[in-house]
């Protein structure tokens, strides 16, 4: 805040609360919140935006933070709470807050300047901890431990829904605090939509059935997606999925190469074309039309980004992200491969955290 | 938008994109989203901005919608979309679009003005269609079957996240497509917290039992809360839960006065006020922090709001909405009691579309 000019930074995202202040709203719970738990920091004092339906949880999850009682009309709140900061310049989320309060917190402290921050507590999260890669590589292991549990109930005729729900079952069941978002399971021509729903679709003898899912752990959330086949697949979508694998190979290999700090981190861009190039020279450049990877942590998509938008800069380190190139052809199938890995340069391996195995799978038979 | 003076709407609000095109994202998928998902709604056309992730889906769930291609800058797209649409002045959804993409729109295309919309959709949300009022009955249904299975069920000892997770199964596996909202299951002095999460508390004889959770179906939702007791109430407890009853019968009644179109419906403020002088005259009025009820349908909190900040205007119709009043004390105890009622001024009664019982329950033993 020193460097920016700023006094106090105003936060927006539950996930940025969480990290900075401890206060944690589920996911869902922060759409009900309203205005409960916007947050602002100054270099000596936290002070938390809630009405009282959160007061209580508020106090008890933060070290000391002061609690501003507010209403859905957070700005009648504002002059005091930037005041009793001393705050002049704040920093505000501006990709998070609404347009409609940006100008509601101009007209309530007109002599307070609003500065627009993006991507500062993301770049922060970006790097992690050994305490958040650990509570990461636990999400992992229940995710992984869940595909195992149905892999021998899957059989032809259940529907998607039914399939998605024993996963997530195994997974709240099995030491999920949560899902880190909604189970994908898609059979046949619907894993050509890479972020479809499940359906009432029945699964058939010879379909891919492709599950992405994740769990989550204190907060931090897995993410893993593996195209299984039911009964034995066919040549064209065995040379898919080796593709897809060879894809996935490319990207893990250009990590590699930077490893016990032999050189720089690769940038996300490079990674995602390292994958891109091999889809592109079997002919799929334009049914790959997703990213490469993403960050994850408290957020299931965080940075860095692996992506053609993303930037040349080196990759953080130590950091965790998805490595998920696929190949959708649309009303016929689909395969995506993704893994999560933890990427440290003065580590000299590039430790898988999903640790289900990724070779061609049959299932249903 | 004819008397507002713009040629195009831009929706932001996942809720509102499905009322207004049919394109339907999932809680959370939303999240992942980004700006796939955005909207522009001429009197002629609609235009969905969808990355490849989601065109086959937009086309899918629309009528006909324009998909527009977008990556996450939406910027980039804005230019040639409005222009495809002829619009000069385009109402902008500013209490859900961010700071940062108002400005990035207003770079992009400087000929076309942006105007604050705020409620727009939401008024029309309000009033409800029959075939919305069935969906939101069913997912009543859903939620009241499934408390009824698991009543049995709860024993001293079950820990609160215990009992969560079979109240959500049993509505998962009960004809809700997902949950509306995490099941909040609170035992004893965690009932104070209007809004807490399950946690590992286990539940004992002597203490309440606060479930407020509901189901999804076909994309509306229900919302209801039951406070039972484990074992025998105590007599303070048990007065608590009479003053409470009490006040939700005052909302009922103020409601009633206005039925088979006799008077005007009563405002939201009224319907609060009725229950919280009841409870204010037991003395608990700084027990009861938040307001009596809520409009749902698409969302699980929309209009319209029964509370002290809600408007004098009268109450929509027909509509349907919670009446939940509350007497929280911190670290010992809290009751609530929610239904929602089908409000309807042409009708001659109020239906209640939460069935369950709402009388003294206790379990347990």
């Amino acid at each position: 805040m020193a460097s920016e000019g700023v006094d106090a930074y105003f936060g927006i995202r539950s996930e940025h609360m969480r990290y900075l202040t401890g206060f944690a709203l589920d996911d869902g719970e922060d759409r009900l919140a309203g205005n409960s738990g916007r947050f602002l920091v100054s270099g000596q004092e936290v002070v938390i935006f809630a009405d009282s339906r959160y007061r209580l949880q508020a106090i008890a999850q933060t070290a000391g933070a002061r609690i501003e009682p507010t209403t859905h009309d957070l700005a009648a709140a504002w002059p005091h709470a930037v005041a009793s900061l001393g705050a002049r310049r704040v920093a505000v989320e501006s990709a998070a807050i609404s347009h409609e309060l940006w100008i509601e917190l101009e007209v309530a402290a007109p002599e307070v300047r609003l500065v627009e921050a993006a991507g500062w507590v993301e770049r922060d999260r970006a790097v992690k901890e050994p305490s958040e890669i650990e509570r990461i590589r636990s999400a992992c292991a229940v995710a992984d431990r869940a595909l195992a549990a149905i892999l021998r109930r899957i059989k032809p005729g259940q529907t998607e829904r039914e399939l998605a729900l024993a996963l997530e079952w195994e997974m709240r069941t099995g030491g999920a605090d949560a899902l880190a978002f909604g189970v994908a399971c898609l059979a046949g021509p619907d894993a050509a939509l890479p972020h479809g729903s499940p359906s009432g679709r029945e699964v058939r003898i010879g379909q891919v059935l492709l599950f992405d899912f994740g769990a989550m752990v204190d907060g931090y959330r897995s993410d893993m997606t593996r195209t299984l086949f039911v009964g034995e697949p066919r040549s064209a979508e065995l040379e898919i999925y080796e593709t897809v694998a060879a894809a996935q190979t490319a990207s893990i290999a250009a990590l590699e190469a930077a490893l016990g700090a032999r050189g720089p981190a690769p940038s996300g861009r490079a990674v995602d074309a390292a994958a891109r190039e091999v889809i592109e020279a079997a002919g799929h450049g334009e049914h790959f039309g997703h990213g490469t990877g993403h960050g994850i942590g408290l957020a299931t998509h965080e940075l860095p980004s692996l992506s053609r938008a993303a930037t040349d800069d080196p990759l953080p380190s130590p950091t965790v992200f998805s490595v998920e190139p696929g190949i959708y052809i649309d009303g016929v199938t689909g395969v995506r491969i993704e893994d999560l890995l933890l990427f440290d340069l003065t580590r000299t391996d590039l430790p898988r955290l999903t640790a289900f195995p990724r070779d061609v799978l049959v299932v249903g038979v």
